[in-house]
């Protein structure tokens, strides 16, 4: 083979409770990847928000994914997905370039190395080491990242909608501001609602879903660097979202509702967030697969 | 209705990583209540550590309970589950002379008024209001009392032994010991293993469930108070416990296994205690079924 393009989608993190642990993939937006072996590590980016993105390959989450994994080849990264917005983007871009130089040089690796050598290109953006949104985007689905390894769920067919505000916020920034401990009774709450929402997700209960997205720890913080957060979350309840959180470490805020939903909840929140000021992209999808291949030639 | 007898089971709370949270109902031991319409609440008790036990209906679980319902009652409770086990001793009265009133008195309470009741006898005797024992031995199977309610699965037939070693930890001081604030990176591993848990518990995997039993925030502390606990802990995993950990505040601890291995897991974790100069009791046993009738007289 010496070419392939894949597909890799947006992926929203935490999802609430689940700090670090829970991921989705959702349907919409997503990047594509072109991989074309190369006897170096070459890095191309356009698309939206690609002229914030390094094409230095040791600071580029697909480069360092292929350095990773022991290949070079020149990765041209299609961004569909804004950077820095809290829904996956450099996730996206590793796991895309995982997924396809796998498939390129026919590694034969397992999904957990892939995701493995993706979270290396994590590390170097977010300043942390977790696969909550690698995960997702490689296999799709609902994930749980947990002490010695990924569970994959198929979640039930809800409704996403996710708003994306025009303000920039760094993962890095977004990290420093959490907290470094936490009340015991908080724990005992995330716990609670992290063990409700799973239960939600297995038994396709959205209103459980939604109701267990509350967080007392993360959310609150982060909370702060968005303008109007409240008040474009009470907008989405009010026009029927079952739950509303900040997506991964913001700023796209994301709500779970009925599929039927989704649009009166996405004009709501984009409505709420012109009220301060803010303008503001909305994304109506839903739950969606992992990255996949759109094209190859021999 | 004059006369009625409950069976209400032992429960192990937490389970590792799901403090506060977490429950599951066990077949055996049990607490028996008798109960028969009086002018007043009246207490007695008799059985194993019957005596530790205060019979002023204002300091008894069971006397508690019936109080909130605004039930007069005699109530015997014979007590097979050892106070102060860890194994919800005192739920057990609490959850059993719950559901005898309702019955008894043809009170036609939900299962969560019968909760909210049972808890009230249990915040004066362990100092927090919390439902993770109550709920399993009500409901019976494994319990996650979240935020807005509980929810009930019905557990795999694993293998349950409990180890109730001769030593003394009253729950106050098992939870006066509990961190305050707690690093988020233990917040992470454990959201991380009480949602694995709970997909073990879903998916009927043993050996997921049994790993997931690890916790970096209570368990570590309150092992402490259980002289030898690594060894009985390590003296369980070798003779093939998937999992081993405090059950509740302890100091009860609890293996989980394959139902035909619980005999040389019981042995292995005695004679552990043995080594360490300290006489304990193990019961071989499963998850179970809630609070039942085991006999009424009209």
């Amino acid at each position: 083979m010496d070419h392939i393009k894949v597909k890799a989608p947006a992926t929203s993190a935490n999802l609430g409770a689940g700090f670090d642990v829970f991921g989705m993939a959702l349907q919409m937006p997503y990047d594509v990847i072109e991989l074309v072996p190369h006897d170096s590590i070459e890095i191309e980016v356009d698309g939206v928000g690609g002229e914030r993105i390094p094409t230095d390959p040791t600071k580029n989450t697909a480069g360092i994914t292929a350095s990773e994994l022991g290949c070079t080849a020149k990765i041209t990264v299609h961004k569909g997905i804004m950077p820095y917005s809290g829904l996956g983007s450099s996730a996206a871009s590793a796991a895309g370039a995982a997924f396809g130089l796998n498939k390129l040089f026919d590694l034969g690796l397992s999904d957990n190395e892939l995701i493995r050598a993706a979270v290396k290109g994590e590390e170097v953006v977010s300043g942390a080491a977790h696969a909550d949104n690698v995960a997702p985007s490689l296999l799709g689905g609902f994930t749980i990242v947990h002490g010695e390894g990924v569970i994959r769920l198929d979640p039930p067919a809800i409704g996403i909608v996710a708003v994306l505000p025009d303000i920039f916020v760094e993962t890095r920034v977004a990290r420093s501001l959490l907290p470094q401990k936490v009340p015991l009774e908080d724990l005992v709450f995330n716990i609670g609602n992290a063990s409700s929402l799973i239960i939600g997700m297995v038994t396709g209960n959205l209103e459980l879903i939604g109701r267990s997205m509350q967080d007392r720890i993360i959310a609150p913080v982060r909370a702060k660097l968005i303008p109007g957060y409240d008040e474009v979350r009470e907008s989405a309840l009010r026009a029927g979202a079952a739950g509303v959180t900040i997506s991964g470490s913001g700023p796209a805020m994301i709500a779970v509702c009925e599929l039927g939903r989704r649009g009166q909840i996405a004009d709501a929140m984009v409505d709420a967030f012109e009220r301060n000021g803010i303008k503001s992209e909305s994304f109506v999808t839903q739950p969606g697969g992992g990255a996949e291949i759109m094209g190859e030639h021999e």
